[in-house]
């Protein structure tokens, strides 16, 4: 007998999430990818993810973390209480965040094991891109003897409100209908695939498979491509894969690739190797969730410029020549095969279109994840990655720029540096005795080092006096942890003895001088952004950062290095990778992509390399915090706090 | 040094026409597809050519034809007067048609050579299915670093006011756009498709190639297919040609051919056959033009609903079942290599709409070309193909229904039988001695007789007494014209020694019966369709007669033979192949074409094959004129005063 299901109302976040009967509240609180704090993984041993139960049927395991006047509030843990009957449940401050590590403000389902934008992704309209409906058409008679396509065309009209003149069809599918309506006794599934300005009806299938529709969204990075699966019929998040981007043999930034490309005939080779890199990520992903290629109907990609280029297989010298041009921002849609991706082979891809030369598909993304161009106050987007793209501005107007922070928060060019995976340390802790407390990503043995983790490695080791503030370690302190080699000083943050490498994961001189450029770059953008609008620092009320970091970033640390400026934490989030965000809001509305379009055509590009005033800054940004350490008053506090 | 074009406005059809100075006012109707009549063909002996020179520099030949008070009045010869400046020429009645041979009422620009629409179309905007334009696109500068996608489209759009959302293109298109663009120094010629929906940047080329746009107009019959071909910068027609429908070894009517292809496994080889004509026929107009097929960007095919079913692929075993479904009436424009048609690669294939599995797209065409769907009054249009097909209506309503007449009036299945070409018997009369004059298409020497020349030949022998009412020889009559051979009776109309053939063409008792059949299944489809409207042929304003007769079609044999009710000449016009030049409308302009497929919408089928009173009056019409002498009071007077 199948288990009832039961719905389980999450508040604030006024999202309900329908699970089965004897599945836990943190159950329900993942798969609707909803922020529950919940460092122990859910064994109810950290007790961090307390909820109030606020009315329905539960089962709570007993639990030494709740103490008697909470229980009398309704609080129960997560973890620990099996749905039984509909329910609606408070999320906790505390339990939204665990502010010793992350701020995400009011954007808890940007966290979460899926760092999925579900929630966030319903305030549009849910109307996938490539859309399945079935249809019960009426048999023809001699008194009703609409021809095949035409009746097919009318089913589809009464069922989703799409006017007749608006549907197209390829000839293939019109080759096939007859016998397949026949055969189907007129119950017939349609995939529809939603082009600006007509819908194509893509495939037509025997009966209802119309729950069978799934899409992939591809953050496509210089460093790293990461590719959700999603369920289109459910608007649900299925499962997450990443991987580097194979092009990195051919250069760490774009404009190495570009040249590399140029130089040696290579762009085919370009196209064809991020191709299959989206292709192999599609491929593990089927393959876990026992779905077939004929499954996924729609990809829709997030890149910056270059690699959107790459990718459709678009010529993008010009983008490195004066006066920097892309062959194409807003690329239609087309099939999917056409670049040689695959998946069903009526399938289409999507690409987010971009600003222009050095502002990609992956900040429009972002700033629709945000709905930045619905801002009310002066906000700023950061999207760090290889480089790090800047957006300022609100509804009325928005600026970008992008500066070249290199790839190293994403665990390029560091000794132990990896990207944001399993066995990742993305948190870590120093103490006064030097000694080191690291978390990470799934609670593994350590195995390298990622973004989030190297920032906040950076901030703790100045905070701690291992480092001085021009990022050099300070040899006379007290630890064996710090030792020289033959290639200079390094810091071990976690012992070979205790990593799944079985190799020491250290820091040292020549990474912490790296991250101290990428994040100097970062920060110079910002600043030179910000004062060429006239504006200070202060003037801004929100601040998004994105990027392919942990799933916990701290945002505390950004700041007492220096990359972000010193704003109060509460007015900053951290929303993830946007990029890939933004495309699932696409997939999941195409109300989404139109707007996605509108907000690429909305936004000024300001060019940071041909402004005096960005080199200047980055020289001053390249120390911990900054030369001008007034311009981080709460930083100034904080080391004169623990030095 | 280049001769001087001149304007040349003829009224009162108020078409002007560009020509050559030193080129004839003749020269110039024909080229603008305006009927003057010129029966010798231009050489200035027949006289019937007369213009009246309104204003303007001439140059005339002498000539007896024009009396001196004609001269007065500015009578000249059109074939004899040269264009030597900017001219208004009108057109006199007499000139208009021909009253001893064709009426073609107000509608003298569907006979003539071309027997083309171009004047007609010259009703709706000029805008081809598939445009050229030539854009200078301004520069990029870091001032301007619109994207070169972006820039191609802005620059449509300020050319033609399609705005940005409707533009699509292929990625192809787009990963050859920076090279051209530079290429061409931002100079460039797009070719632009028209979708029901939006427009697809076709193909970007070098420079101003905006005037070397081709189209061809394709009426797909089932026993001949006609093709024009046209240049689309123009709005004219640039030469014709046809062919037979090679199918036709498959069978005559379409049905057979639905059989075969059923019980043969043979789809495809009907597809390809069909693809094959077309290819042939476009290949000999791209030859003799001096063109070549990547020239060619379009192909607008009308057809009957089988004939278009083969031709894209589709499958039509359903068109011969209960309740006899076409697979799609509407079919969205593709590439025409998608069915193996050979023109630019780019190009695309559109077909007009059709009603139903028995009326097709030709159909459609006709109603357009002779815009019955504006009529005021009651109309009547009439397509004689293999099949009969009759629109009864106006503005307001269109019933529409259709009689299987057979291919005899095409010129198979009857001895001597052939299309309307070269050297065809187009008109036939018979001197009360049993004398035949012959009139052939071109002036060649006979080498059959078509359509309108069967239809003036029945009427001629029953008039002249060489056949009864019933339709046999009397064999009583004087002359060795008619013989008996081994096949029964047959009477010669032109002997062997002045055929191109070396065999006489004679007419048979088999070939009669067969025309009687033919006639006969109009004319009851006629009579069923407008009786059960309620309505009596009296009812009837306008009759347009469609078919791919000859240049000539004498209304008045057609009446007398009984194909047509006995309605004053007055009230039908003759307007050649509707079908083709409904394509041509359509290609010359997409506001036609998208009124096209309203057409096929608002037409409703009528069928005769369920009606009881079908068969009644097919067996009372296998009679010259009719079993009912009475309802043919014409043409009882004519025989009485012949007899």
């Amino acid at each position: 007998m199948k288990n009832s299901n039961y719905k389980v109302h999450f508040f604030p976040v006024d999202v309900t999430v329908e699970i089965e009967q004897g599945k836990t509240i943190l159950d329900a609180a993942y798969k609707g990818d909803i922020f529950v704090n919940a460092l122990c993984g859910g064994d109810g041993t950290c007790g961090k993810c307390k909820v109030i139960h606020g009315s329905g049927m539960i089962e709570s395991m007993p639990t030494t973390h709740v103490s008697v006047s909470e229980a009398q509030k309704g609080y129960v843990l997560a973890c620990s209480t099996k749905v039984m009957g509909d329910l609606e449940v408070i999320i906790p401050e505390e339990s939204k965040l665990d502010k010793s590590q992350i701020l995400v403000g009011n954007f808890p389902q940007f966290s979460g094991s899926l760092a999925a934008a579900t929630a966030k992704t319903k305030h549009f309209k849910q109307d996938p891109l490539v859309n399945k409906i079935y249809l019960e058409l009426p048999q023809p008679s001699l008194d009703d003897s609409v021809a095949d396509y035409e009746r097919l065309c009318q089913g589809i009209m009464v069922k989703t409100g799409i006017p007749l003149e608006k549907l197209t069809a390829n000839i293939s599918v019109l080759k096939h209908l007859p016998k397949l309506l026949r055969e189907s006794k007129w119950m017939v599934t349609v995939t529809l695939g939603h082009h600006h300005s007509f819908v194509e009806i893509l495939e037509v299938q025997l009966g209802d498979v119309s729950a069978n529709n799934y899409g992939v969204a591809v953050d496509v990075g210089t460093t790293t491509v990461v590719a959700h699966l999603l369920d289109l019929s459910k608007s649900e998040t299925v499962d997450i894969e990443a991987t580097y981007n194979s092009q990195i043999k051919y250069g760490d930034d774009y404009i190495q690739r570009i040249i590399y490309a140029e130089q040696n005939d290579a762009m085919e080779v370009m196209q064809e190797g991020i191709a299959e890199d989206i292709n192999q990520l599609i491929s593990t992903l089927i393959k876990r969730n026992n779905l077939s290629i004929h499954d996924v109907n729609a990809v829709v990609c997030a890149g910056n410029t270059v690699m959107t280029h790459f990718l459709l297989g678009l010529d993008p010298t010009n983008i490195r020549k004066e006066p920097y041009l892309s062959s194409a921002n807003l690329v239609p849609p087309m099939r999917a095969s056409e670049v040689g991706i695959k998946i069903n082979n009526h399938g289409l891809l999507y690409t987010l279109p971009c600003v222009g030369a050095y502002v990609g598909g992956d900040i429009s993304s972002g700033v629709l994840a945000v709905r930045q161009d619905e801002a009310e106050v002066l906000s700023l987007l950061i999207d760090i990655g290889t480089n790090g793209e800047i957006v300022l501005g609100s509804k009325d107007w928005m600026m970008c720029c992008s500066a070249s922070a290199g790839p190293s928060f994403e665990g390029s060019g560091i000794s132990c540096g990896m990207r944001a995976a399993k066995g990742a340390i993305e948190k870590v802790g120093i103490t006064s005795t030097f000694d080191v407390i690291c978390k990470t990503i799934g609670n593994a043995p350590a195995s390298g080092i990622c973004g989030s983790g190297l920032l906040d490695c950076l901030a703790n080791l100045v905070r701690s006096g291992v480092i001085d503030r021009t990022g050099n370690f300070q040899k006379g302190i007290n630890t064996e942890r710090l030792r020289k080699t033959d290639n200079g000083y390094e810091f071990v943050l976690v012992s070979k003895d205790k990593t799944s490498t079985k190799r020491d994961v250290v820091i040292t001189q020549a990474d912490i001088q790296n991250i101290i450029r990428s994040k100097a770059a970062i920060y110079s953008g910002i600043s030179t952004l910000v004062e060429s609008m006239g504006m200070g620092m202060n003037d801004i009320e929100q601040l998004f950062l994105a990027g392919g970091f942990g799933n916990y970033l701290d945002i505390r640390s950004a700041i007492t290095i220096g990359m972000l400026p010193d704003v109060p934490v509460t007015k900053v989030q951290f929303v993830g990778n946007s990029s890939v965000i933004g495309a699932k809001m696409c997939l999941f509305s195409k109300d989404a992509y139109e707007i996605a379009g509108k907000i690429a055509s909305k936004m000024t590009y300001f060019d940071l390399m041909s402004n005096n005033k960005y080199m200047e800054e980055y020289v001053s940004a390249n120390f911990l915090p900054h030369t001008a350490i007034e311009k981080f008053p709460s930083v100034a506090e904080e080391l004169r706090v623990r030095s």
